[in-house]
């Protein structure tokens, strides 16, 4: 095969740290590592570890006698595909504000650069490669700190108009619900995500004139709820509940053939995502929620950069 | 050109009557009519009034020494586009189950048949030829006895994996409402459809023990509103308030360029437009909500047929 000699370098920004990755089209990482992001400092600083890191993998590569044809990065904040930048700014890293990834990275190194949203390239990535592989119509929501989501349309992300939608942390599931972070009413990140969750369950425990744990996160609830906990086991009853609501609306929405839930909340285990399953029950039209199954998101923290890497192998295969 | 003596027909299948026209691929319509749609009788009956639909339309074609190279047609129910077949049953339309649409009039005529939901083609019509026309992200919903919806992505309806998508009148906003029609809790079709409305007025009414108007329908309330009457405005300001709720999630989703709203409540007029558009601020992020745009349907009646024209133009444009 023409493509045996072929490699991918993806790498994955986050606030702590800069993941990258050498890989195949096919999701094979060949070698990876990490180094901190430097989130907090300048965005040439900032670049400067990704020059860092392209440079590990390009050694790798030619250790390996392969030929690196495209460059994936994934960042947070809204990312102009179109271009390789980011659109505005990003909460946790204060100077990335229209970051020119693919100015930076191509001029640098002279190798195409494709740059996305990091839950787009963890939906994508397990679209390809994860939980939904084969399938062609995708959802992912990533349950963390925030609630983030990606939608893939047959095989490809969908951005929307200028690269702002797929924002399904901020769809309402209750038109008077509570004020979100996002300015929005109602919005299932302020129902269901981590913090949500803790709020929750150290209300209940207030209003019981319990003892509040400190500190607290969403583990000790699931540990406490298996312990049979009564108060834990309501909160998790109430976030599937939620999120019944919220996959219900996407079903009838996208009449997706798999929606992945992935994120730090969803590490509860298979369990977890059973109650999700059960609460969409009844939430959504027969014919669309007949064909649509729940996955657990199988490729973890590693997600993101092999995304990277699948959003590379597209671009090249795009081009050719 | 070569495209010049090509033309295409258009059908639209209602519970009441067939409409159709003759066209061409920029949506001018050269002829047009509509039969009695005889939607309770057989199968072979509907197809039947097709059959002379498409006759009359070929003799049109015929006598303006154009060439008909596609047929598109509208139907209710979901639709396997793939196959030009009804799947399942259509509410109003008893024997209209698994109709095979494609099958049977390419038998008849031999020339090429597309078919798809009528909600779909409505909003491909706003799209190519109407209040969208220009835009590639759109997002149409239809007010009426239900509220149907259609997605336009890069200029291409979005049907989703089973043809089951799109139900934007089921989406949710308000897990702990009404129950539906559809089965499901507090759609946005069980709080701001037609019947919705008049339900709405109707409570009020009897509430402050005021006579109930026999008939009643929302263009009724319009009228009442716009002459000063304080509950029938209160009840156009609560639609407003569940659409505002319903559009942001639409923004927050989908990020598209357009909003139509069409269907018969959308007939009030520009200032009811202009309510609803007021009700989404502050409901969807800025980035999206700043490039989105709401418009009032143009096409009125004609969308359907003239959107069946457009599927047929585009199904001979991407087998060329």
């Amino acid at each position: 095969m023409s493509d045996d000699n072929t490699a991918f370098i993806g790498l994955d920004l986050g606030g702590t740290f800069l993941k990258f990755a050498l890989g195949k089209a096919d999701g094979t990482v060949l070698a990876n590592g990490k180094l901190p992001s430097r989130a907090q400092e300048s965005q040439q600083e900032i670049f400067k570890v990704m020059f860092a890191a392209v440079e590990q993998m390009l050694d790798k590569a030619h250790a390996l006698n392969l030929h690196v044809v495209g460059i994936g990065v994934g960042s947070p904040g809204a990312i102009d595909f179109d271009h390789g930048r980011v659109l505005g700014n990003t909460p946790n890293l204060p100077n990335w504000t229209n970051a020119d990834i693919r100015g930076q990275l191509q001029g640098k190194f002279n190798i195409p650069v494709w740059a996305d949203n990091d839950a787009n390239l963890m939906t994508l990535a397990e679209c390809r490669y994860g939980a939904a592989k084969g399938a062609r119509f995708v959802v992912a929501l990533t349950l963390g700190t925030g609630i983030g989501g990606g939608i893939v349309i047959e095989n490809q992300l969908f951005r929307g108009a200028r690269f702002s939608g797929a924002e399904l942390g901020h769809m309402s599931i209750n038109f008077a619900g509570p004020v979100c972070g996002c300015g929005g009413i109602g919005c299932i990140e302020a129902y269901a995500s981590a913090p949500a969750m803790v709020k929750n369950y150290r209300e209940k425990l207030i209003k019981k004139q319990l003892p509040v744990p400190n500190p607290m996160n969403t583990e000790l609830i699931f540990t406490q709820a298996r312990q049979g906990d009564p108060l834990a086991n309501q909160v998790i009853d109430e976030i599937c509940f939620y999120l019944g609501a919220a996959l219900g609306n996407i079903i009838n929405i996208f009449n997706p053939e798999v929606i992945v839930i992935g994120g730090g909340v969803a590490d509860a285990g298979e369990a977890f995502i059973q109650r999700i399953w059960k609460a969409v029950q009844g939430r959504a039209m027969e014919p669309a929620l007949q064909h649509a199954r729940i996955e657990r998101a199988s490729l973890g923290n590693d997600a993101g950069m092999v995304g990277a890497i699948a959003l590379a192998a597209d671009g090249i295969h795009a081009n050719r």
